[in-house]
């Protein structure tokens, strides 16, 4: 089959145009003092990214490497771990907590909501001596997000450590980590970023590292190691590496961070808000139903849409990719054949590509005898386009 | 700091032109069918550079994971493991086999030299329930290879598993992963594939994916799980993957094994021997020593030359690259001031290139103090370059 | 200003991936024995493009170069020239016929038509010895295509030789050169092939060739002169270059043939008649007029829609660059002001792209206050997109 | 064949690694804003280049093109034209003179040879209404340069406008544009500068823009206009090219560009000159001749080297390329198969480089039976390698 000509799925996403520049570069040493500097000077950028002062560190591997190292460097047997729930990233990240032989306690909602911080208020009261709360910022599976500008602080005032899953919101989704007080973030360049996945950038706060040093069971000479970073990179003075780093890979994420950062962060975030927006305008006036409970816990990466009932998701998404060349994805675990799910992330969330997606779903469906008002969607979605820049920013607090 | 202008290292190493041009390319969403049918179809091309009909698991991360994922799949503890160790690698293998609380037997040589195959035997009767052997077939951080063709055959007459670290040796060196019967193979594509790191290449028999499944300790639902890449990709039909690939790595890989395929393997092998020796002689013939304790022992891979008494081999390494743009290998772990490696791997071990490492060393040595026949070692490495390929095939068995 | 994120032009236009991937690629030396292998080879898939036996010539310079190399080779005062003027480069192909002392006859229509072949035939009959009929089969400025089966029989019926600029039809439109009896066609690589711009891709017919050589005041030793490749290059038995070829653009206009060729001409140029279709369908369901006269004689490579009273096509197309990133192309020459171009070459002709056009067309001038019904225009143009492939290819004689 | 592994030729050459990368970005409109600040800015980059502050114009083909352009707008019947010739391409442009009907006046020395300013003193008071003095001031064919830094204030002192073929030279050799009187230089991008070639690098003082308008047989409305430049695009405001500029050339002609000026001019002419001396030193200490009659008549960019009696140029070239991938060029032109040429430009002139094209041109001879000692010219290249900077760098006045 011809490649894709559009690939707006929830991530891997098309990348900038330096990102591939900087992934097609010439392979260098990773002891060669470019690459050593280019790598530190990485870790910087991403700590902007994140509005945080604690350690970066960069696993080479993709965010699910550094969700797994969080889990098992964090979390012990007996410890209680308060797991928020809505939806399958959150579920799975409970596996490994039980797997780790934590006293599980979940908060769980219906994927499409959101997390009540009330409902966490109460969880934490109930278990007082809770050592961590984990929760994922952004549901890509559903398209939701948490209220994590809540929930990390609420946590933390009641003595937790919080782990939070933000792969897909860095810089599509306002964050604060040190204000909201994330003790351990993991984050995926394969979303907003914009950049190749096999990479996990992870922050850890000074409090995360004297958790993890204090359990022995914690990976130590480990690819799942988060304290060979620390011990081995960073207080070595930034010049061995635990292991080979994927030269590659980390050019292309520096190039995407660059992006970022010569758009401006909050300009960024606002850009996917935006493409969000007129994305959700184009659904609903095309006469499709939204996926999340309310608009105001819909995602800034990728809008789920419900499938008409009657319709074959994989089918209609398989017609779409091969009559239209545009790749979008369905739902993800439980919800597979429920939800088609249009991302909008780095260069997809610029310009007209929404629409792009919108006539896609519409028109696939249409091809399938569903009954869609194609035209009302691009209308939505262009008059929310053609807003500008900030109305679409995020409001600092 | 200026880019290198050689990267002439023990890898990351130059990738190959096309290596470039496919990690540039557009990135693509995992499950698009022609990244699915590009995946499919990269196993099997590994496969042949393998010379194995086992099963191949692309992990996504540099070889190290393939590496751990193997101890850790296949040793649990109480299992009597035979270690082979000849170097650095080795020695860190080890290091993994105890923390399984395996009981461990290492059979160790000086750095300089090849494990014994006698010695193997004799360890296999003296240990006779002993469940598997280990062994690094090329030793990257001491330019030293061992008679894997022997001990491969000789551990499975013994009834153990045999997991062999081919990291460095995987299109460098004649490797027949059947015919030797390997059990469990991990190679990396950055170093003879001159591809980029952030892929293992991991063959596993029938016979370790028994004993993986019958380990109650082998990881699942990790990253660091084989039984992952088995369970939900193999044996699901090669539709599901167990966490994101990393898309460019994986684009790059696939061009480096065109590469490869292309040339044709024992033509590809003979490139790197003919490097390799036209290398070595150059070496000598500048008055410097070779660190292996013979050449028949000498790694396709890189050359490990001993620094001349006095010379501080961070310095001069430093130099070389600030001086003359070339970026050359120290030691590695112990070895790290004691050797100069030359790499001449991938577009490196073709055309004249192993003069440009050769005439690096000799003239960082010759500038600081030490007295070197630039000349005498560039004819002599010549002389091996002007040689007809077919010198160097691989000789079948 | 950012970058564009759609050229959506009418031409230089967006490349393939494959020809970008071609442009980066190494700078080899012309003479390298892998270039001359390409660059002969490019000869024969060009030759193929415009299904002719004819030599072909790739003049090192954009289209323009080719077009006044054909004027001032075959050309000379006294001459009588039939000219077809429709468009603003057939007005411009006269003023070099005019420079160069021909006795011009000029059979023109207003831009918004196509030259009737009756009107040929009579200018034929009344200029019994007319050596020369010049025509532009796709005239990009107008979005308009003239009957060039039909003219170019005509002309050769009446012993002309003809002329035709093929700049933007070529992989496009029909076009049958030798069946169609056309003498000396040019056309540029960076319209519907979507290559770089940079090369003149010239046939030259035999009989052209015996005009040109009788022809004293051709160009030679020139950068102008057709007769030099004939005479080094092409009787030299492709050795020997008259001056140095552009290297990349070379290879990138190579990739673009290897993608048409892959994907078949026929469909290559139904395509984009159906992109065509579907835009000129947009952009009247739109409430929007189309430039051409009639759909029949309206251009696959570019869509000219005329500018509705009051547009100020410059400041709207500036306004729709900047605000959605999407690049369109006003007029050209005397309608440089009356006119929107919408490009639909290469990838923009593929996939749902065409919809970013009128999108962003019919936003901008609803922006500035125009009545538009975008999603009508939408709706109305993916009903063509829906439609088979088949429904498009072109009709064989 | 195989691509070659280096290309150490006279040109076209090795780019850059950001060359590269430039010539593969996006492909966009001439008329996009980003692309007209980029043409514009280029010109001011030439400019710094060229160390002028007159006009510079970017011609859209090969440097021969606007070495064309150069005679055809200056230079018209009667005039006398005093064409100093010192090599195939001083020859070359004396045959245009001839052609325009100038009364060519001719200063010549064998190939091997520069001209001396005393000669061309004669010239012009012999010819007191001389109107042009042509010269080129690097002979890429021989390998020589001539004194410009002379032959420029001269000329001009006596009335003269000066046309310099610095095709070679620019980047490479210390040239002072306006300091020394050039009223029409010609530089090519794909000689030091390790740009693409397919763009004429031209600067035009008043002086000769008055001449040039004063000419009507100056070409206008011609692809080798100058004059189109001048009145549409500069006099335009910089706004309408005179026809499409090769995009993708521009952008990589630009990276060039950069290149150099982030390297700093001086430093970027130093490291020629250490890589031209070295490589004269190695062919000198291997036993070969130099073609050029003294050192300091040879030029930074090539190193012309007389073929030993009795061997076949052309074959030993063929068989180097074959064997070592090595690419180096033959002579040119009359002198085709008597030299061998060795470049070293852009990234060729960097680190050891130099030394892969004396080791590959000694063991090219050594294998066709001559007696070459390699050794002993890689040491003595060596020697000039590992000199500092500051030995090489050009003499202010």
């Amino acid at each position: 089959m011809r490649h894709p000509d559009y690939t707006l799925t929830a991530g891997p996403t098309t990348g900038w145009p330096r990102v591939q520049a900087a992934l097609g570069s010439p392979i260098i040493y990773d002891y060669d003092p470019v690459f050593l500097e280019r790598f530190r000077a990485l870790e910087g950028k991403v700590a902007r990214l994140f509005r945080t002062g604690a350690d970066v560190v960069l696993m080479q591997g993709e965010a699910v490497l550094g969700l797994e190292a969080a889990a098992r460097g964090l979390v012990r047997a007996g410890d209680t771990a308060i797991n928020l729930v809505s939806g399958v990233y959150g579920k799975w990240f409970g596996l490994w907590l039980r797997d780790l032989g934590a006293n599980l306690v979940e908060v769980e909602v219906p994927y499409d909501r959101a997390i009540d911080p009330a409902d966490v208020e109460r969880a934490l009261v109930a278990n007082p001596g809770a050592r961590v709360v984990s929760v994922v910022h952004s549901e890509t599976p559903s398209g939701t997000v948490n209220p994590l500008h809540e929930i990390g602080p609420l946590a933390k005032r009641h003595g937790a450590l919080v782990i939070a899953d933000v792969v897909s919101s860095l810089a599509g989704e306002d964050l604060r980590t040190d204000e909201w007080g994330l003790d351990l973030c993991v984050a995926g360049p394969q979303k907003c970023l914009a950049g190749p996945p096999g990479i996990s950038l992870v922050t850890v706060s000074e409090e995360a590292w004297a958790a993890i040093r204090a359990n022995p069971e914690a990976p130590r000479g480990s690819f799942l190691s988060l304290l060979d970073w620390k011990e081995r990179w960073i207080e070595g003075g930034r010049t061995a590496f635990p292991y080979t780093p994927s030269v590659s890979d980390v050019n292309g994420v520096d190039a995407a961070c660059d992006e970022v950062l010569e758009t401006g962060l909050d300009a960024y975030v606002a850009m996917h808000r935006r493409a969000a927006r007129a994305t959700r305008a184009g659904v609903r006036a095309m006469g499709l139903d939204l996926w999340p409970a309310s608009e105001d816990i819909a995602a800034s990466c990728v809008t789920a849409v419900t499938a008409p009932d009657g319709v074959r998701v994989l089918e209609v998404q398989a017609d779409v990719r091969e009559r239209y060349g545009v790749m979008l994805s369905p739902g993800f675990g439980d919800l597979k054949e429920r939800l088609f799910r249009l991302g909008h992330m780095g260069p997809n969330a610029r310009s007209l590509t929404p629409l792009v997606a919108l006539a896609a779903l519409g028109q696939g469906l249409a091809d399938h005898g569903a009954a869609v008002s194609v035209g009302d969607g691009v209308e939505a979605a262009l008059e929310v386009l053609s807003q500008p820049d900030d109305a679409f920013m995020p409001q600092r607090a």
